[in-house]
C-alpha cells in the first residue's frame, strides 16, 4: 500500500487528487493537508466526501509528512514547495509537484514570468517534467516530478508529433485556449463569482500567461531548436475542461494520412490519448470527469495551415490525473491504476 | 460473467446505463440497442464511450435478445416493454425496466395517468418495485423489477421512513421537485434547446406530472392507508440532479433527535444512503454522477412542519444506478459494485 | 429633473439601479456611493458603462448627500441606514430603502430576525411599504419607502388576492422559492464561486430566511389576522430571476374562474403584472431583465389545494425596478417611465 | 411612422427584432411573419411579449407584405429570398436582409461556400453591405441592404482599422471565434440541446464556416488586394455573445499608441464602438442586449504579433440591432433609435 500525503488537499486539484486516490486500490491517503482548515473536517469542506473520509485537515509539515508517507502531492501556490524542498525529503519520499515549481528547466524564465526568486534552484535539473506519455521512462525513475500545467497538457500533447517530426513551423504556432473555471482555482475572488462567468466570456493573460514558457520549453525540445508561440487563455462559463485550438503553417503537400500517421506513431498506444476520426472536433464533454486527451486536426489547404485541436478535463489529465499517472510509473503500478474513468455524459 | 442487453441505448439513461456497466467486473453488455441508430458505432453516437466500445447499435429485438443474454435492461417510453413482455421471456432472463409500465400496482391508475393502455397487466403482480433499500430481499428473488423513477426515488427514500414511523401526517406531504434537465430526455424538441432551459426555471406538469401516483402508492404501503400528496417537477438549468423539498406537519412534539432516530434506523447500514449532519442542506453538486441520495431535514417549530430534503443524481440512483443495483441483487452481485463511483465535485 | 444618490451603487441592485435610471429620461444620478471603491471610476467596476458613465465612485455621506440630490436610494446593508437616518434627511430628501431597515412594522420581530438593534425606530411607523400595486396611495405621499425585498415581491404579489379574498388558507400556505445568484450579493465568498454554484441546487435558510416575517406581516393585513407561512428559498444556477411556488388550502369549491376573476379585480389595469393563460406556467426567462411579475396558478381537485406561482427578476422588480416605480410614484412622474423594458429572451 | 414586416420573427434574430422594434419610437410592426407557426399568437411562441403583441403570425407573402409596409426584414434561411426578390418588391420597400444572400458580390463564391445556386444574382450587385460603421453613407441611399453576419461584424470591424491602414499583415490573420448557443438558430436539433451544449465546448465548421468568405471580401476591401485568412468558430454554452481574438503579424515597430490612434480616428465618433483602455479585454457580458461592439489589443513583442479582440451580442449588433440601425439609414431616423440599451450585467 502506498502511503500519500497530499499538501494543499482542498484547493480543486488537491480535492480531485482526494476523488481519484480513494478510488485506486493500492493508495491511502495519510495526510490531508490544508493550512486553511486545520483541525476542520475534511469531508465538511467537499461534502462529495461525507461518509468516505473521516480525516481532519492538517497543517503543513512536510518534514514529517517526509517521515510518515510514501509520495507527497504538493498542490500549492507558486513558490511553494522551492521554499521548503531539501535533500533529505527528497532521500525520504518521492513528490510529485502540481505546482509550476520545477517545470522549467532555466530558472531566470521562472523567474521572469512567474515574478518571484527560486529558493531551491538546485533541484530543478533532476525533476522531471511529468508528461508520461513523453517522459515516461526518465519519470519511472524519478524522485521529484514537476507535474505539467493544464493548458500545457493539453497545448503540448495535441502538438508535440507535428512539431517533432517537423510537420509544422513551430514558431508559426499560435494556441487559443479556452478552460473551465475550475482552473482559475477556490479562492474567493469577485471575477471567480458565478454572476461574473456565468454567460460571459474573456480572454485574460494575453501575451503574458505563464504556461507560455512551459509550453515553449518542451516544444523546443521536440523541435530541437528555440521555439516562440503565441498562447491565449479564454475562461469559459463551465467548471471542468480545457480546448486547444493550435493554428500553424504546415509543411507543403501535408495531407490527412501523414498527420494521422505521425499521431498513430506517437500515441497509438496510449491509453489515455485518443486520436478522433476524421472530421471530428474534440469537445470538452466527451472528456469530463476522465484522464483523456481527445485530439483532432484540420488541414485548410486555402492557407496552408494546420488546425489541430485537444481537449482534457483540466482537473484530471490537465492536474490531479496525471499527477497519479506520474504516481504509478513512480511505483511501478500499472499506469492507468485508479485512474480508468468512462467520461460523464451528460 | 454476467451477459447484459440494453433496449434504448443512446437515450441518456442508457447511456448512463453503459457508463456504469462499463466498470462493472463481471458483467458484458452483449446488446447496444437503439432503434434510430441501428447499425451506427454505439461511440459515434456517444464519443465518451470512443475506443471503450467498438459496437454497433442493434435494432430491438427482444426475442433474439432473450436468447443471447442474462439480463435485459429496458430504458424505453412507456407501454413498449408491456406490449412485448410474454412468459417466454420471463422465462429466460431477468428484466429490469427503466420505465414506468410495472411500477404501479393498480392498472387503472397507471392508465389514467399515462393515457395508454397496459398490454400485458398479467406481469404488474409479480413485478417487484424496485427500490432496493426498501425491497431488497423481494428484488432478489424477482423476475421482474420495475426500476422507480428518478423524482420518485429520491421522495420516496426521502419521506418514507417519517411516513412509516408515523412521524409526519403524510397525507399534508407536498414535494417541491427540481430536476436537471437531463431528465427530460435527448429527444430533439425545442423547449429542451440550450437557449429555452439556460438562465431560465419553471414549473411543469403541475398536479398531474405522472410520478405523483408512484411516490403516493409506495407511502400509501408505508402509512398503511391510502395517501395524497402534491407533487410539482421543476426544470433547472443544470445537466443532472433532483432536489426535491418536502413539506408535512409533524406529529407534535417531535424533535430532530427523534427523526435522526428513525432516519438512522431504516437507512444507518445503507452504503448509499447519507444522512447529512444536523443544519446541513443537500445540494445536487455532492452527489453527482455517483449513487448516493443525500439528506436532511429541518424543523419549523412556528408552523409545526418538518420540511425534509432529498438530493440524487437522476441519471444514477435516479435510474441507470439503481437498476445496476437491482442487477446486482438479483445476481447475487456484492451490491455495490460498479456503484462505488465518488461524486464529482465541481 | 430630479437628482438621484445611490448609496452602495456597486453592488448588483445598485448597478442595476444605475443602468435603469440611465434610461429615465427625468433623472439625473449625481452620486454613486460606493465604500469599497472611492475614487475608482465607476465603469471600471461594471464595464458595461464604459462611455456611458464617466464619474468616480464617492464615499458615503448622506448629510452631503441630502444637500445635493431629491432623493436618496440605499442599497445597503441591513443596519447601515437605520443608524444614519434622521428628520433632518427626511426634510430634505426622499429616501427609498432597498434594505430591509424599514419594511417590518414591529420591531422586536425586525431584531430577533436580524439579530441586530434598530437604531432609529421611530421612522419606523411613518415608512410606507414600496410595494406599489398595493400601496401606491400611501407611496405616493411617502418620505421615506420601505422597497420591498426581492422573495416577497414575488411570494406577496403572487398570493396577495387569493389571501385577501379569502380564497385561500392563508395559515396554509407554503412557498417554494428559488432564486438566481445575484440575489446573493457581489460579495466575493466561496459558496458564490462559478464553480459552487454551477451545475447545483440546494436550498438554505430553511425555516430561519428573513424574509419569512416579512411576507407573513403583508400577507397578515391582507388576511385582517396573523398569518404564519412556511418559506423556503433555494439557490439556482442562473444569474437572474426567481420563481415562486405557493401550495395552500383552496376554499371549498374554488374554481379557475373565481381564481381568474380576483386576480383580475386586482391587477388587471397593472401594467407590470401579468395574469398568464390558463394552464400556463410562469417562467423566470420570460421576464429577465424587465419590470414584470408574470402568475400562474392550477387547482389539484385531488388535494383540494391550489398551487400557485410568480416570476419576477429580482434585481429588477425585486429590487431597483420596484424602487425606480416608487420613485415615480414620490415625484408624480409616469408610474412605468424608465422602466419599459421587453424583457430580453433568449 | 414606419410600418415593418418582418418575415421570420420566431426564430432567436425575428424575436430579438420585434423586442427591439417595440422600443422603436416611429416603427410598428404590421407583419410577424412565421411560415411555422401561421395563426397562432405571437406572444405564445415568445411569452416575454405577453401584453405587448396581440398579433397572430401570418404566412410569408412577400407581394402583399410589399404593399403594406415600408421597410421589409428577412431573417430567413439562406436562398429564401433570393428566391424571392424581384424589381416590383424593391420599387416598394426596402429590404433589410439577416441572411447571406446579397453580402457577398462574387455569386460564384457565394455558390461554393453556401452550396445552392443564387436565384436572383442580378440584385447582388446594387445590395450594401450594411456595416454602418463602415458604409454608412451607402446605406442610406441603397433599396437592398445586406445585413451582415454575427461573426463577421465582429471580426471585420475588429480589424479592418487595422488592415486598412495596413498595421498588420491580412494575409497573417487567424481568427478564433467564440459564440453563444443563440447563433445555432432555435431548430430542435439534437447538438443545439441544453445537456449537450452545457459544460461544453467545441470548435466546428473548422477552414469551412461560410462567414470565411464574407470576413475576407471586406477586408480585401480594405487592404486593396485579395486576403485569405483563418476563421475558427467555436460554440460556447452561453445564450448570447461573440468574441472574436484575432491574431496577426505586426508591422515592425508598431506600438500601443499608434494602434489606439488608429482606432481612435475610425471609431471615435462610433456611438457603437467602444475601444476599451489598455491591458482592457472585451468581455461578452458587458456588452449582451446592446449594441456595442467593444474592442481591446494587445501587442506581444516577444512574437511580432499583435492580438486583437472584439465582442459583441451576436442576436443586436450580430443581427437584429444591426438590421434596425441599418434601417434608421435608410429612412434617415436618428441612427440610434430604438438601440440605446444600456448593456445588462449580470
Amino acid at each position: 500500500m502506498i502511503k500519500a500525503g497530499i499538501i494543499g488537499a482542498t484547493g480543486y486539484a488537491g480535492g480531485e487528487l482526494v476523488r481519484i486516490l480513494l478510488g485506486h486500490k493500492n493508495v491511502k491517503i495519510e495526510w490531508f493537508g490544508s493550512r486553511s482548515y486545520v483541525g476542520e473536517k475534511y469531508a465538511s469542506i467537499y461534502r462529495n466526501m461525507f461518509e468516505l473520509i473521516e480525516e481532519e485537515c492538517l497543517d503543513d509539515n512536510i518534514a514529517e509528512l517526509a517521515e510518515r508517507v510514501d509520495v507527497i502531492f504538493t498542490a500549492t501556490p507558486q513558490g511553494y514547495l522551492a521554499s521548503l524542498l531539501n535533500e533529505d525529503i527528497l532521500h525520504k519520499v518521492k513528490v510529485v509537484d502540481l505546482s509550476a515549481d520545477y517545470r522549467i528547466k532555466d530558472v531566470s524564465v521562472y523567474e521572469k514570468w512567474y515574478q518571484i526568486a527560486h529558493k531551491s534552484p538546485q533541484f530543478i535539473k533532476e525533476a522531471v517534467y511529468g508528461l508520461c506519455e513523453i517522459n515516461r521512462e526518465q519519470i519511472k525513475k524519478a524522485r521529484l516530478v514537476a507535474n505539467p500545467g493544464c493548458y500545457t497538457t493539453c497545448s503540448i500533447l495535441t502538438a508535440y508529433p507535428l512539431v517533432k517530426e517537423g510537420l509544422i513551423d513551430a514558431n508559426s504556432l499560435i494556441i487559443d485556449a479556452k478552460s473551465g473555471t475550475s482552473g482559475a482555482g477556490r479562492g474567493a475572488k469577485a471575477p471567480n463569482l458565478f454572476c461574473e462567468v456565468n454567460e460571459n466570456m474573456k480572454a485574460y493573460g494575453v501575451a503574458s500567461h505563464r504556461h507560455t514558457p512551459e509550453i515553449e520549453e518542451q516544444l523546443s525540445y521536440a523541435a530541437g531548436e528555440n521555439v516562440r508561440i503565441s498562447f491565449t487563455p479564454h475562461l469559459v462559463p463551465m467548471n471542468r475542461g480545457i480546448l486547444v485550438t493550435g493554428y500553424a503553417l504546415a509543411k507543403e503537400g501535408l495531407t490527412d494520412q501523414k498527420v494521422r500517421d505521425v499521431y498513430e506513431a506517437y500515441y497509438g498506444k496510449e491509453k489515455f490519448i485518443r486520436l478522433l476520426e476524421q472530421g471530428v472536433c474534440p469537445e470538452t464533454k466527451w472528456v469530463e470527469s476522465s484522464n483523456y486527451v481527445d485530439i483532432g486536426f484540420q488541414i485548410d489547404e486555402r492557407t496552408q495551415r494546420i488546425i489541430i485541436m485537444g481537449a482534457l478535463d483540466n482537473l484530471v489529465k490537465g492536474a490531479a490525473g496525471q499527477a497519479v499517472q506520474n504516481m504509478n510509473l513512480l511505483f511501478g503500478e500499472k499506469e492507468s491504476e485508479g485512474l480508468e474513468f468512462v467520461p460523464v455524459f451528460p
